[in-house]
């Protein structure tokens, strides 16, 4: 059977990065018998200045219609409000339902600041929280007033900490074909339950029992929580500590991008907006106008996006190939753009790496 | 005239660094003319289980009625709701309107990871956003869902951004006198109105608004504004960009923490909840109950937090004295408590600095 990829490249890089994306799909070795199409699809802030929606309808039905999986580029979201307009990414994540965003970093070799292997996933809730964009504007006594809600919910936390515990499983599989297991599992629980005692609250009570479930504590997850300030801290301090962090929408996203620091360049870090049943691979990067139309973007994200997409597939086999050209592309660190420090092209970093499939 | 300072030693590591606080005052040059007065304040966890009160109204009348400063040291706020208590430092904050939270952040020495000089300060807003803690629980269709209420106001985000402004003023005029005259000023507005464009947008306009001033344009103060998430990249990947960074509540707890790991440890993090005319120092570090007892907490996020409490009761030639003091206690890194990687105690750290004074 063929597998149908939707193609979103957005804005700004994510013209230019999805291309790599879809060429590494359709070199990936015959030896593993699948078979690709492709469907280019709109949206972002051009698709919005051109038609007036950032997210095209016919978008979201030809990827609910006709899809296995998508790739989903950047856009470059207006910091004030526009009118009509409001970012298609996250109106994606809700009417796909793709209620988990799963954003790995991890390092392939020590460096000066991090001597220790840092190997974690963030798995961040991509529905709710202050993503809700309920928000009003009152006159107050002192002049204008805003509010907006955070919203947490007992069943979004359930499936979101079960995915977190899957995934922990799933990366202890892996640790244990590949040797290493002498590290534990664990599942770290963020929050700010101290302050938000009923919503941050209901969410470390919600995930923590969730993760008690009978298959994570038989196959020894560690459940841990952490209060968030203090992760943001310790995330630095000994990052190596981390297995699966995970967390509300908007910790989530302050959360990935710090980490994402961690490894030298948000051009490396990968996401997957993950449903049941499919899954949209997102590079964590932004459309960065500054660098746009030079061909000089990272395509690792991507890639590793792509990978990323196809483990949520269920095609590992594919998506541990993918992983380890990218891995063998940063280890010899020759062809680096230049966000890594390197002078190397975008379309020369993917030959070099679909060379080493 | 004598200044009387409220002591608010709290839980834990708080009743080690506080004294430290004390002696530090009592130890300063007699050449520049200050006399300090004590009384003993009670809050906290402990207090809240002997008496029923976290923050006592008693300690929040002799603030108000007697004293010209204070210093906190941490509580133990527990992470479970426990009915009747509420932290009392964010009590405290909004009880006597102690609307900005200070936070610098400084280098001593470049390191393998940063080599450039640190030197920045979050000016975080102390009442308001997420604080408010209004919130609710109710049954959805599938469980329980909460809300919180985060709520910006125009009048808190013009404050916040005025005092963010005049601290990069007074920032300019330190370098003026010690010759660092080639870094600009700026002041980097926090936010994310791309998702919030209500509430975090009336956040970025208000404080661009109020950074707009005469006093801070003419004075060349520089306008900057970035999304939290890409800010905390950022703060890793170039932490010697930022001058002066001014966020709303909750991101600016976040950021300050995940700041904290640039420099060290959070044990040389110091702070000041300021209000007009009274400051509160209060080290950023937690309770430690891991470390409590010990004596080997580090004091100076504490004796830093003395300094900039003195600062804001414009006693700057005082707070200078305790800052070099400390800068040459930790460039010599003879002295050093655990936390930065050395064996002394608290006070054998604290006699080392007073002997610098
Ligand atoms: C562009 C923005 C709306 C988005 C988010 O906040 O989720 C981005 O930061 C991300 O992390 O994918
Ligand atoms: C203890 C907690 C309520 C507090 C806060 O969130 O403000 C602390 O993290 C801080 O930064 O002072």
């Amino acid at each position: 059977r063929t597998l149908r990829i939707g193609l979103i490249p957005g804005d700004g890089i994510g013209r230019e990065v999805i291309p790599a994306g879809r060429r590494i799909l359709e070199a990936l070795p015959a030896s593993l018998g699948l078979k690709f199409s492709f469907v280019d699809l709109d949206a972002g802030f051009d698709t919005f200045k051109r038609t007036g929606a950032a997210l095209p309808e016919q978008t979201v039905e030809t990827l609910k219609k006709e899809c296995d999986g998508a790739l989903f580029g950047a856009v470059s979201s207006p910091i004030t409000a526009t009118k009509g307009y409001s970012s298609p990414i996250v109106a994606l994540r809700k009417k796909l339902d793709l209620y988990a965003n799963v954003r790995p970093v991890k390092s392939v070799a020590p460096t000066p600041c991090f001597p220790d292997p840092i190997d974690l996933v963030i798995v961040r809730e991509n529905t709710e929280d202050l993503y809700v964009k309920e928000e009003k504007t009152y006159d107050g006594p002192n002049g204008k007033v805003a509010e907006a809600i955070k919203r947490i919910s007992e069943s979004a936390s359930t499936r979101i900490a079960t995915i977190a515990g899957e995934i922990a499983l799933r990366r202890q599989r892996v640790r244990e074909t590949t040797g290493e297991t002498s590290r534990k599992s664990m599942v770290t629980v963020t929050h700010k339950s101290n302050v938000m005692s009923q919503s941050d609250g209901l969410f470390r009570t919600t995930a923590r029992k969730a993760l008690e479930q009978a298959k994570f504590k038989d196959a020894g997850v560690v459940i841990d929580d952490q209060i968030v300030d203090s992760m943001a801290y310790k995330l630095f301090r000994e990052p190596s500590f981390y297995d699966v962090i995970v967390a509300p929408n908007l910790y989530g996203d302050i959360l990935s991008d710090a980490a994402a620091a961690l490894v030298g360049s948000l051009g490396l870090v990968p996401s997957a907006n993950v449903g049941d049943g499919f899954a949209i691979g997102e590079p964590c990067h932004g459309s960065a106008p500054d660098i746009e139309g030079k061909g000089i973007a990272n395509p690792i994200a991507t890639l590793r996006s792509v990978a990323l997409m196809l483990e949520f597939m269920n095609q590992e086999e594919a998506a541990a190939s993918i992983y380890k050209a990218v891995d063998a592309n940063l280890v010899e660190g020759k062809l680096l753009t230049p966000d890594m420090g390197g002078k190397a092209k975008t379309e020369e970093v993917v030959n070099d790496i679909i060379k080493r499939l």
